[in-house]
């Protein structure tokens, strides 16, 4: 299935790297961990990193309701953008450095989650993207937990997806350069869980956990 | 030296994470490697990973002279923001999960940069910022490279930062429960150097880019 194109999601440069394959920003936007949501607040942009989840064709975006960043959200035009950095593309020319990456960029209007199942099935898919197993593991919001959290709704309607692997690209006379090129990947993983000081009970890390290290 | 709050800067929620110190700015600033630029084009929000680079109290930010985002970036206002994801904090309840994290936020007007000089202080500064020795070690730009290179500069002046570290903080009738509760680490680092497979001279990975890894 394809993105349809708009203006602004239709690439104006690398066009090489644009990805308009709805699987493709699936796969992108369930990867991460953290967005970086674009909203105008008193007229100037304002981008802050917040949790996420998806449900189908549905993103949600997490924020309290006393955020400033949330109130200008909610209704308004919002940018939401997760970036996975994947390496540093050394080229012999800093010109042609570049880094690999993956990264997706969803455009819309925030809708404020009022509807209590719909709130409830948007903050079970924002907890499981940052932390699998845990929206049955841990005890569940209440009513005032849940009252106390602010949830945004954006469709999957506008979004452009933009994917640089591989090796560096050149110019054709700086093959002969004594210049070692390459990509120097990144690589992010779980480090081994660090139990709460204040752990009085369960000091077995459940497999949910461990097995992600 | 200590960071002067406005409105926008000073934290609405969540105080007790707010740093307002220049040298934990710094700090943050210096361990990244892309930022999230965000600009409003045609009345909307646009949120754009890119480069950037620190010379002092000023920030570069790289694009390229066709890209919409950088045009609507010159002489605009804008935000740019920095996160490290350090961790998952793990509570008891799903309401008290949390992660680690450092972030900056500055929010200015941003000029193009068009001296000559400084352009190559900002660009050195960007390009050693993701790849550091690379300014010396690769070729460095020409003239025509230069001019299909925009830079945006973005004094430090107004700027926030927000950090989070340490075990969960649960409500207190929580803490009978039987659930593991802790930090599960985020860790980033490089990999093995993936040569070039046109690498024809050269072979060998310098040291500025084996000991990294």
């Amino acid at each position: 299935m394809t993105l349809s194109p708009t203006p602004r999601t239709r690439l104006g440069r690398e066009k090489q790297r644009a990805v308009f394959d709805r699987a493709e920003l699936h796969a992108v936007l369930d990867a991460g961990l953290v967005c970086h949501l674009g909203v105008i607040v008193d007229g100037c942009p304002m981008v802050v990193p917040t949790g996420y989840g998806r449900v189908g064709e549905t993103l949600y975006v997490h924020g309290s309701t006393g955020a400033r960043s949330l109130r200008a959200a909610a209704g308004g035009s919002v940018c939401v953008t997760v970036t996975h950095l994947d390496g540093m593309v050394l080229a012999r020319s800093v010109f042609n450095h570049s880094v690999n990456y993956r990264s997706a960029m969803v455009y819309g209007t925030a809708r404020l989650v009022e509807d209590p199942e719909e709130k409830l099935a948007g903050l079970r898919a924002l907890t499981e993207q940052l932390a699998p197993g845990q929206w049955d593991y841990a005890r569940r919001p209440n009513r005032k937990e849940l009252a106390a959290t602010a949830l945004l709704a954006l469709p999957l309607d506008e979004a452009s997806v933009k994917v640089r692997q591989g090796p560096p690209e050149d110019e054709p006379e700086d093959y002969a350069l004594p210049v070692w090129s390459g990509v120097l990947p990144l690589v992010t993983r779980w480090g081994a869980p660090e139990p709460d000081p204040l752990l009085e009970h369960a000091a077995q890390v459940p497999p949910h956990i461990a097995g992600r290290a």
